[in-house]
């Protein structure tokens, strides 16, 4: 028994951001056509016949919000038959971080207007985004204990405070920070730079690199990153 | 610019059972049709146009194989362009767990036969499902030590001693029996039963039951199952 198949392939992606004012952000776009047109909705589109999963995500975030992300990785395919009210489309949902010093965005194609929305104020969602955005933000706080994914939410020098309130704002936990620092650079996968900063009114604080090289030589021989506050 | 899209959408499954020898098993078909007739693969295939991802694995799954499987979770979704010969297939993939008590298997439709391969015993795969497989086989060494799928693979009621070499053979590591058996059953969710049963030439051994409504009452409650050998 052979029948047509009427499936199409679409990928939608949660980019996270984070921004100094200790909150999390998530990328949307608003949509410029139908269905769910003018609603707040994930990017995303229809996977091209010759190229890669990943490379769809890449294109439809550079046309729709004019981002190049830092960190991506597949989240779940959700493939509910009737998820679109147009026919049926599978969306393989990938998962983005995207360092400050990338946060500039511009609507194009399919979106009309593309916006950083703090993750405590988004609007309702299209299709079952956000769906898909809640399972995103629960495997982002599971990853950041066990995976140094949180620096891809950093710039690439950044002052230690800025590590420990983002691990505070993702985890919404208050954390012990004397500890907390102590086990960060026990793991030697962080390095002091020479440089400092000046913050806000407070003193100058020191940069800080994550070592993603050292990071990568450690896995290799069965060192495990693990972050956990009881 | 639209183009016609021309992907199409399968699932695989990668379904392991446990054998009493102490051995990994893992379900295979040997493929009736082209491409790689007569070559052993994963069993799989297209999804319906109104069938959700999940009742597409059973439904193949029963057809190619007989089995009924008592775990099922999304894998990966495998989207290389190339990786079938004759057009591009997105492959869903699921991982499985079945029961030694439904190991009973019987190969029908695209299927010419179905077998339990020890996992060191594997032959060459169609298509990249060596690479789904070894995905799978990483996620339930994983899984193994945070969440409490390894019951999905022993009958209902098992000697402790099955446990414990369950673990052993899957994580491939020598366990010290005796806090294993201390850290299983301080968690409250392993319930002994009042049966014996007599292994081998062993003295009889009391049978234990995992008890799944307490572990979901549990994980409510922020219950963390977590099983480390260090």
């Amino acid at each position: 028994m052979k029948i047509k198949q009427d499936i199409k392939v679409a990928i939608d992606a949660v980019v996270f951001g984070y921004e100094s004012k200790n909150s999390l952000s998530v990328l949307l776009i608003k949509r410029g056509i139908e269905p769910f047109k003018d609603e707040w909705a994930l990017p995303g589109g229809l996977v091209l016949n010759d190229e890669s999963l990943e490379d769809a995500v890449e294109r439809e975030l550079k046309e729709e919000t004019g981002v190049t992300i830092d960190y991506l990785e597949q989240l779940y395919t959700f493939g509910s038959p009737n998820r679109d009210p147009r026919n049926r489309v599978l969306a393989v949902s990938y998962f983005g971080l995207v360092k400050p010093n990338h946060f500039k965005i511009k609507a194009d194609t399919d979106a009309v207007d593309v916006q950083w929305f703090h993750l405590s104020e988004l609007p309702k969602l299209a299709f079952d985004h956000q769906q898909i955005l809640d399972m995103a933000h629960k495997r982002l706080k599971a990853k950041l204990s066990y995976e140094p994914i949180g620096f891809d939410l950093l710039n690439d020098e950044f002052p230690f405070s800025d590590l420990e309130n983002l691990y505070m704002t993702i985890l919404e936990k208050e954390i012990d920070r004397r500890n907390f620092r102590k086990k960060m650079l026990s793991f030697g996968i962080i390095e002091e730079t020479n440089k400092i900063e000046k913050i806000g009114s407070g003193r100058p604080a020191k940069l800080f690199k994550f070592n993603k090289k050292k990071f990568q030589q450690l896995i290799v021989n069965d060192f495990h990153f693990e972050i956990k506050f009881v």
